[in-house]
């Protein structure tokens, strides 16, 4: 697809830094550890609003970052992770909301993370770096909402991982969250999500490179990451979009080649992705990351057990969206979320959207996925406006 | 489950080995290589009839061997891989068939594969090991029986990659099969089946220790070959089965570790597993399996794209059974196969059970796959007779 930078892209954007819990302040972290000072890299699209009654904040999902949207400069040949929802006249009509994105706490996109500089001996974190939570990721976001002087958003968005921050955010901070979109996600990881997660972090602590996480003056996990990548591409697809994207297709031949290099199509597709990956993530911030999704149960955490007493404390207008052929968070698992939030007489929009593609779907361009955004940010600016 | 070793259980048995394809003849393989000497582990349960018409093939799985059923020993404290399913009065009866089951080509429990010494160098084959494909295990199998003097197999049957040879036997060697049972299979690998194995391949490869195959001298690829079997296991499952089997239970703990330990059962599940099957698996069987299995496709080999036409050779009567929680053989899979057959005005019985457990259905206690498997081989037997 190509996206016109002139017109509806926001055009070029500037990436940017906030510092925070700065000594003697640490923030505490839910493990009972403290942190600081933590910088957050983010960027901001579009303008406040004298009122700041039109601030989205957008959460990113495992391999995301700050750069939702536009380009880093004139000659940047890719936009940010979420171009064709984010900009002019879009999904999230940035001539309309002034957006906020923020790589999350235990990232590596510029954010403070297990790859950052441990203050206390000068060198990187590795290990050392405190297991985060969701909702220290919140907590960290929260710290820069504040910064900006935003004291209600109108609407926290994310899917996936991001779809996780998104229900933290409603059960935090209640008050301040005007709406929320979570696309597919789930209120708590289920097993076979828990397993994939933990035969990747198996994968990369395996590499005798990983070192126990102190590898940043050396050779790094690669091998054991492109290994974790690839385990994480299959669940981001489906058995029905491999079907069609590659089915039994051979790689450049037209016959087998009766030895171990890549034969099929997916095989090529799948190493691609994982020596791709390796070149822009840290492994350790993979093992983090994947941790805190794991570790996130609202239940667990906002009321033992009931997803109904954990939405009692919930205030905002909900926007849920699944997926059809989603089969990392499947669409029951949205479907529990939304019938605790009515339970509690939250007002709440579900759709599932038929699609192909799997997980990967909420980030596909989708027609129908922006209109139902677009339209529900408008009822919900118009309805705070009013 | 126990098992009476007197009673129920074909108790003790012997693994005994065929030698063929001896110098100057070697097997002609269908990547186009020769391989020979050739030996095969085997088993036999119950006795062969006069007119040699009670005879049953069972087909193993990746991780099985020739030891389908009963104890090595007086004091073995583990039967066969299928000893709920063949036994005397069970769903396979030794007191009325020969049962003989061997482990495949390119295995590593007895049967010739990458980890036996090669006579050309006499040192282990490791990578110099020619790729195998199902058919060449099925050519192997098919020297086996007609050293034990069988022209007629009342029924082939086996699971998953079992199954795989179970089809290639029935379009192989038409007019040897009376009958064929395959179980939780399918005519082709799907992509989806495809990644997941390429995944695993890449563990092991991604394990320095492999060493390009070449490890039967020093340390092995422990640790790639675990994950590998980790992602294997999370496949044999189900969404469903998971959440039975472990939802977020967490292991000997009350609260999270706040590291990389396993925290929940199935991390704990998962490692066992990998750890446990690395002391009784070659890693380099690993790959020649699940490459086999990439390659297997019907349509492929016997006719260019048409399951119809491919089924035109076959003539033997079939039980189909998919079980509906498998997603790494879908029933659809099953029903395609199904369809083909019927086409062919072939003989075909076909039964989706419900199971919650997954693709590992096919293994575990099923009482209505018993009864199928035993009314079906009841009846083509008797219909032999008669």
């Amino acid at each position: 697809m190509e996206h016109d930078k002139s017109g509806v892209s926001v055009g070029v954007v500037e990436k940017k830094v906030f510092t925070f819990a700065e000594p003697p302040n640490e923030m505490c972290m839910e493990s009972g550890s403290g942190l600081g000072p933590l910088t957050l890299a983010y960027e901001t699209y579009g303008n406040l609003n004298h009122e700041k009654s039109n601030a989205i904040l957008i959460l990113h999902a495992l391999s995301g970052d700050s750069h939702v949207a536009g380009y880093y400069s004139e000659d940047d040949p890719r936009p940010g992770w979420w171009d064709i929802m984010v900009g002019p006249g879009k999904g999230i009509d940035t001539n309309k909301y002034f957006v906020v994105c923020s790589n999350i706490l235990g990232g590596c996109m510029g954010s403070t993370g297990p790859g950052s500089i441990n203050p206390k001996t000068g060198k990187p974190f590795g290990l050392d770096f405190p297991v985060v939570t969701i909702g220290d990721m919140v907590t960290a976001q929260k710290a820069l909402m504040d910064q900006l002087g935003i004291k209600r958003i109108l609407s926290v968005v994310g899917g996936s991982i991001g779809g996780l921050q998104v229900l933290e955010w409603c059960l935090r901070y209640p008050e301040m969250v005007v709406s929320a979109i979570p696309l597919a996600t789930t209120p708590k990881h289920s097993a076979l999500t828990i397993a994939f997660n933990e035969v990747a972090r198996q994968a990369i602590m395996a590499d005798p490179n990983w070192n126990k996480g102190d590898y940043y003056n050396g050779a790094k996990p690669d091998l054991g990451l492109a290994v974790a990548r690839m385990i994480g591409h299959i669940t981001y697809l489906s058995d029905e979009s491999m079907r069609h994207k590659f089915g039994r297709r051979l790689q450049d031949r037209s016959d087998f080649s009766f030895n171990f290099d890549a034969d099929f199509q997916v095989e090529s597709y799948l190493r691609y992705q994982g020596s791709k990956f390796v070149e822009r993530f840290d492994a350790n911030s993979f093992l983090y990351i994947t941790k805190a999704a794991d570790y996130f149960d609202l239940t667990r955490r906002y009321d033992s057990g009931s997803l109904v007493k954990a939405f009692s404390r919930a205030m905002a207008k909900f926007l849920v969206v699944s997926f059809t052929s989603d089969w990392l968070y499947p669409t029951y698992q949205s479907k529990a979320m939304v019938k605790a939030m009515k339970k509690n007489g939250l007002d709440i929009s579900f759709c599932e959207i038929e699609a192909d593609w799997g997980h990967d779907a909420f980030l596909l361009p989708n027609e129908r996925l922006t209109d139902i955004v677009k339209g529900f940010l408008e009822r919900v600016y118009n309805e705070t406006e009013s």
